[in-house]
């Protein structure tokens, strides 16, 4: 049942070898940018044919694709990629899909299809499970006390705020959500979680986690917390802590920088593959 | 801090009791369609004032607010109420709040704003919890086995879909969510429960919970389940199940109608009230 | 694979019929004391051969074995049963399962065994489910709130308390259990709800579950408590309320009767058929 | 309310800086074998007074309490603390409380009363809860993957395989309990989780996680495992994991030493306050 599709997955963190990993269950998959001992043996992957012009349909490349130096970042191998050997390899009508959408793609392959993974709701969602999991790693990693019976707010019920409370409810944690409006309020009760108004939120929490990307944390709300209380912030950048002031205030904060690429390489791999596999069925290229 | 505001609920099932009761606490609130038995005692309800013109700033009307002769219906009461009444009590800049938006308002009320509380996503999500608690209900009261173990499958991860998916997790439920997509499945991953995709659906379940309001279970579909399975739809109509087809197979369906009203309606009417109140406030109708 | 063994099983609620059903698959089962109606047609069971004396291996009586009158009761037949016709059917070698060990029984059955399977540990475990669903049915059906949010307090932390935990935190409610001491708060922490201490207990609930034999509930306490608590007893004789009292005072008290076997008679039937196998295999008594 | 009584916390880890804090509510507490620096300085402990003999009423000795020298292990200290010294600054009728019982305790505290705070069941059970946290962050912190839909096995239903159990069903693991009879699998169905029978164990887990202090995985059985799997081993010495043969075979194996004292001091040293001091209630030690 495979396809005859030739498929590049190129640079990045580990969990590029474990989505080319699930992809060659799928489709022809090779890798560039890894090191021979970066590749668990049994997986098998193929090392990439790069003596072909226009040999790949498709080439998947990491999250971030470029670094400063417009190169594909390549952390497991000793060479970086440059992306116009990417465009040699490629057929005329392949596609790109990266991890995140960056506009210096355009300079390399500004004449073909570029589709930003990252961008899709379903990998968004997909991503909730091993992000939070990854926040309450380091929670339990830096916390002296048991999340049992601990005051816990989760600022924002999206998907993230989701996957976390369902997982403190399980510790036996005392979870709030703090939210803007009914609407949220009636959320965190469907949840079975308590919940208050971001705008009067009150402070006697031993734990915050924020996933919300809007300042909230700022000098007069760090104040009025005890210095013991461990913030976790999860939102993209600039994120909703105040950090100077955080700092300046010597409060406990934590940029969850790198979930869930660090903490679950492989299930978050895999989610990638699934999601490109998905694009690639949606478009239609089947095989004859 | 009570507002100087007169409002006046008006007909309609208990709901409308304990919505006028938690409206009182805000408002001044006087209640009609309701025999003195009907109304428990300690709430210290008003009757309405009727012989004052334009004396009410608002009046609720309850779910549905019209019966099929245009009256209000007030089965707590020996008769119906006239709209027109309504409207002669009303002031001419007052707001009419009813329970589901009904053309025929417009010839008592053309002149006056109408707002439908059922159609706020705030009430729809409160009520989500009060509907899945209705179900599970009729579920233990139908089934002559425990939940526990039992194999269950939601159809639909909305909001009701959700709240039923985080009550049979507590009882020990084998839960499973029929979705339609990638994001369907995520969001099962999220709450914790398996998925299996709506086209590909298997069969193998001892009670099916229906949230879609589409036709999903045809008479092919309905074939393949065990006439032991119970379904309880709970999609608003036309509801997910071909009930023709459901009885000349003998399975075995409840449509489960009136919840949350029936089944708990301290809670749904205070929430009306808490939505009624929150889209005056919104309104800017403060007291001077 | 089927055992040679020839098993009566005699009079009792639609318990003894799943419970039959179940021992069918594993023994030569026949029922005595169920009309043709009661009996659902699918199940094939085979009344029971009354002609020929010492024809069973086994009987199993039902919960409770005897009336007062020293029949064993059979409330879906239009006749009882005399224990004299099962002794006469029954092998000299024979066991008598019973629901309850009455000392009444000796006359009938005093040279051969009587085993109670409802003093069986395991069964008592398995039945803290059906149990504690059908209190969460009561309750439901009862309560014109949800439980989401509620203030329920469970007072004993031993299986059944357990089981109602489990499924009330499903709910959303805000659970507490009543304990006697601190390995009681400490069963409390690991199933993540509150505790408070039996001697000590504050009465701020809505919904109270008493799961112990106790007199705890007396007139002094019960006084305390709103009269809109809902008191649901699930304590074997006596129970724990004072129901004088609770009377007097307006108390709404419920006395759980006849759960699991009304509330979920397939589930416990077959949790009964499983105890009666188990103690049969255990007894060594296998087939040649 | 503060009692009069002397307690002196000597030695051990964090747990005993915790413990003493905690003590220091409740009686006049000091502490010995502590760094300046390894005391958090608003904790405001007092250290010990040395100078006058029969000084103190209680003492309170580490886990374990004694090294292989017959000193107090103290390794937030530049010395160990000899009991000789111990026993010189206790009144005679003092209490030594000590975190397991050793029998060369006799040779210092022979004519005192000794008395093991780790043999009480209240703290056992206390301490399910921060163990089972403890494993899990084990497992967050060595798998690649995430807990949710992760095969999970549990061996053993007890108070730690219970909070296991709770915790992961919140992760939206696939969670089964190994138990060895009828009596576990009703407790796995208490918990909502599914039960398998030691003694026919199936082998496709990703993470297990053992509790009972018994051999149960010999070569036989790790063999059938997975190498992927990883294996996390709870019970006490000598464990119930072969480890040369697990070691052999090149299965992952953590022995998890140090739960809860590592992962959670501050919470476990709260937990043998409460314990001492309820042992301190209990033995009457009332002030006048």
């Amino acid at each position: 049942m495979k396809n005859n599709f030739r498929i590049l997955v190129t640079g990045g963190d580990m969990r590029q070898v474990y989505c080319a990993g699930k992809l060659s269950s799928l489709y022809d998959t090779y890798v560039m940018g890894f090191s021979a001992e970066a590749v668990p043996e049994k997986m098998n992957l193929k090392s990439a044919v790069t003596d072909t012009d226009g040999f790949y349909d498709f080439a998947v490349l990491p999250v971030p694709p470029l670094d400063n130096n417009r190169m594909i970042p390549a952390p497991f191998s000793s060479e970086k990629i440059n992306p116009k050997e990417i465009r040699r390899l490629l057929k005329p009508d392949g596609i790109i899909f990266v991890g995140k959408y960056d506009p210096k793609l355009q300079e390399f392959f500004g004449d073909m299809e570029i589709v930003d993974y990252m961008g899709r709701e379903d990998l968004s969602l997909k991503n909730a499970v091993p992000t939070a999991e990854g926040a309450v790693e380091i929670a339990l990693n830096e916390l002296p006390v048991t999340l049992n019976g601990l005051k816990v707010l989760i600022v924002g019920l999206g998907r993230i705020g989701t996957a976390l409370a369902e997982i403190l409810k399980g510790f036996g944690a005392d979870v709030t959500a703090s939210v803007r409006n009914a609407k949220g309020s009636a959320k965190a009760r469907i949840l079975g979680i308590k919940s208050i108004c971001t705008n009067k939120m009150d402070t006697d929490y031993s734990l915050v986690f924020n996933t919300v990307p809007e300042m909230i944390f700022d000098n007069r709300l760090l104040e009025k917390f005890s210095d013991d209380t461990l913030f976790i912030d999860l939102a993209s950048k600039p994120g909703g802590i105040d950090f100077e002031s955080a700092t300046l205030l010597g409060k406990k904060v934590i940029w969850a920088l790198g979930i869930p690429g660090k903490t679950a390489p492989v299930t978050s791999g895999e989610f990638i593959a699934e999601t490109v596999a998905g694009i690639i069925e949606e478009r239609g290229f089947f095989n004859d």
